[in-house]
């Protein structure tokens, strides 16, 4: 038998062969420019090589929302475009470009987020908050994307789990938090831009909070699944516009209890589960605690959508003040209001406070700065999920 | 108590409010245009609002890879860059515009994929396969992201694992599959262009195979994870090159099989193992089914990267020689080799199935039109996966 002697060098040109080839078939490489950069002293810079474009500007999720806020780039001799911003807090942030009027994302920076109907390139600053958002070097739980069976339509529905460290290696029961997302999210949200993996894992990492599962379902009863996983076909075709306010999500929502009690190893009683939200899944989550009094112990209210009507024609609405009253003569542990002070929803938050005043149900307020935005959500995960299970 | 009663039209309005709101403060939103827009019959049509630009052309990955095969698109007077492709088979494409030599993906279409250190757009058609690659209304099985803890560096390792429909709810033991990527891959490499859980769910509705677990770790031991998972910190910076050829994949594979069957329920003998990977995976896969002949039952090469040295100064190679007729010696029940006619790997393989001939090895033979390409590995899959676990 021949004995053929492959040397280093032989190998390593087979392989960058490879390593072009084992793509698909489709032609070209992206820019060699890197974007965005991060410097020493906390700046960032952005970079786009468009030598033909007559205008670049920068549109960030830090910037305020009017059109003069955005940054105009400035074009270098060899026609890459260029700006820096300075100071920004610790955070992760959302960005894309505007070339020549037409919005695209940076094709240097892989790391993308899907938010519904838009996709934004997306980076991380260092600190705090912001090292909680990043995978560090610590035990990792799982994330689970899985469906259920629902009475709703009939149909399963697809949710996110996430599972502590060691829940594969220790055969231990866990407490539960159910953890809803708003209006603009589905079963992806609180994953992508609410960072839950990476938040619990550091968490538990440095001990601050006890291990538990994350359940993040979808909370628009009308759509099955997020764009891309749904059978009922693609986005924005047979998607379907959300039914916040038909009290279906908050009716039928002891499925997703039951469902999550029958197929993992978790503690099930009223101490062991908690039940937060931001925005609509605010709202979903006061109207399902005060319906099921029994269940959990404690509510987290993120910047939520309060409704405070009694009068929908829907048991699940009509029967809130019922609820809520018979919610405070059950007992609870924590009731937990997180609010920015920007919100446009903030005046309904001062209003719903009155209402829990008058109804002598204790609660815990928290006034950040800021307004509606996952910069706050992420942040209140952390400040609610440390006060969580305390035997 | 002042009962406030709200309209349905007061509901409407409130949450439209909500649906712009609810979105980070971000500017700007993305083009009204719809692309891609597949037609009745079978064309394609893709569309940009860029009335800006000097040229605009289409790449997909159905082109040959050439310069001169991109398609040109053309402005109409609203400025909507457009271009249509007919009759394409049925299949998943991936494609980006390049606009005035700026590579950008389709803003208006929100479905991409990762592929390493690009990211594309995507969109599929009609028929078979590429029904297979979508999800229909069956049952659907869980895809599950862990970190498992690993001799490799002493550091834990990120997977992508596949539970069959109906995990959660019978407490059945199901065979398992381990599905290795290539040298352009990652442990999100099969399920996303791989379409694992589309194709698993739709093989097992049809009755075509059996439930079975699939599990897809990373094969880059150089790293732990995907860019954006990893605790080394960002692509590119602290990202490794490959290590192939280092051997410690294939040495220390039993790690994974080890960590799936006591953290999963699954069946724990060899007739209930599959083993296949794609180019660098099936490289991986003859290595590691040759060097543990007891382990695995079915083994399957997609386009793999066959190396015939048995010289490299590492016993996972050194010894593949007699590894190979202990292998043979042990028996199996089918050693699967896919290979497309194109495939700049051809040879190789031609070679490789001639020293099993020399050794009397058997195996089956599947050889495909086309090159090294996600078209033709996952049909593999799909006829791999049918002949798997037939007690």
């Amino acid at each position: 038998m021949v004995i053929k002697k492959i040397t280093t060098v032989m190998v390593l040109n087979l392989f960058a062969f490879f390593l072009i080839q084992a793509q698909e078939n489709i032609g070209g490489t992206t820019t060699q420019i890197r974007s965005p950069v991060k410097h020493e002293d906390g700046s960032v810079s952005f970079h786009l090589h468009a030598p033909n474009a007559q205008t670049v500007q920068l549109v960030g999720n830090w910037m305020a929302s009017s059109p003069d806020s955005v940054i105009v780039m400035s074009q270098d001799a060899r026609g890459v475009w260029s700006a820096t911003v300075d100071s920004l807090p610790s955070d992760l942030f959302l960005y894309y470009f505007v070339l020549d009027g037409l919005r695209i994302n940076d094709p240097s920076n892989v790391y993308q987020i899907r938010d519904v109907s838009q996709v934004f390139n997306y980076f991380i600053t260092e600190g705090e908050p912001a090292d909680f958002f990043k995978t560090q070097d610590v035990p990792h739980g799982t994330l689970v994307k899985l469906w259920y069976p629902s009475q709703i339509e009939g149909e399963s529905r697809r949710m996110t789990v996430y599972l502590p460290p060691g829940y594969h290696e220790q055969h231990a029961d866990y407490p539960v938090l159910y953890l809803l997302h708003g209006m603009g999210g589905d079963e992806e949200a609180w994953p992508t831009l609410g960072r839950v993996s990476q938040i619990m894992d550091n968490l538990v990492a440095k001990g601050q909070i006890a291990p538990m599962l994350v359940v993040m379902p979808n909370g628009h009863t009308s759509n099955q699944a997020a764009p891309g996983y749904s059978a009922r076909g693609e986005y924005p075709i047979e998607f379907r516009t959300p039914d916040v306010g038909s009290g279906v999500m908050e009716s039928t929502f002891m499925e997703v209890v039951d469902f999550i009690e029958n197929s993992f190893r978790v503690k099930k009683d009223k101490k062991h589960r908690a039940l937060a939200g931001l925005s609509m899944g605010g709202s979903h989550s006061l109207f399902i605690a005060a319906a099921n009094p029994d269940v959990f112990d404690y509510i987290g209210l993120f910047s939520a959508a309060f409704r405070l009507t009694d009068q929908a024609g829907l048991n699940i609405y009509d029967e809130f003040g019922k609820n809520l009253e018979r919610q405070k003569k059950q007992g609870y542990q924590l009731y937990w209001i997180g609010m920015g002070t920007d919100d446009f929803l903030y005046q309904t938050g001062v209003d719903y406070r009155n209402r829990l005043d008058r109804l002598g149900m204790e609660y815990m307020y928290h006034e950040s700065e800021g307004g509606h935005t996952w910069s706050n959500w992420r942040k209140y995960l952390i400040e609610f999920s440390r006060l969580l299970f305390k035997d």
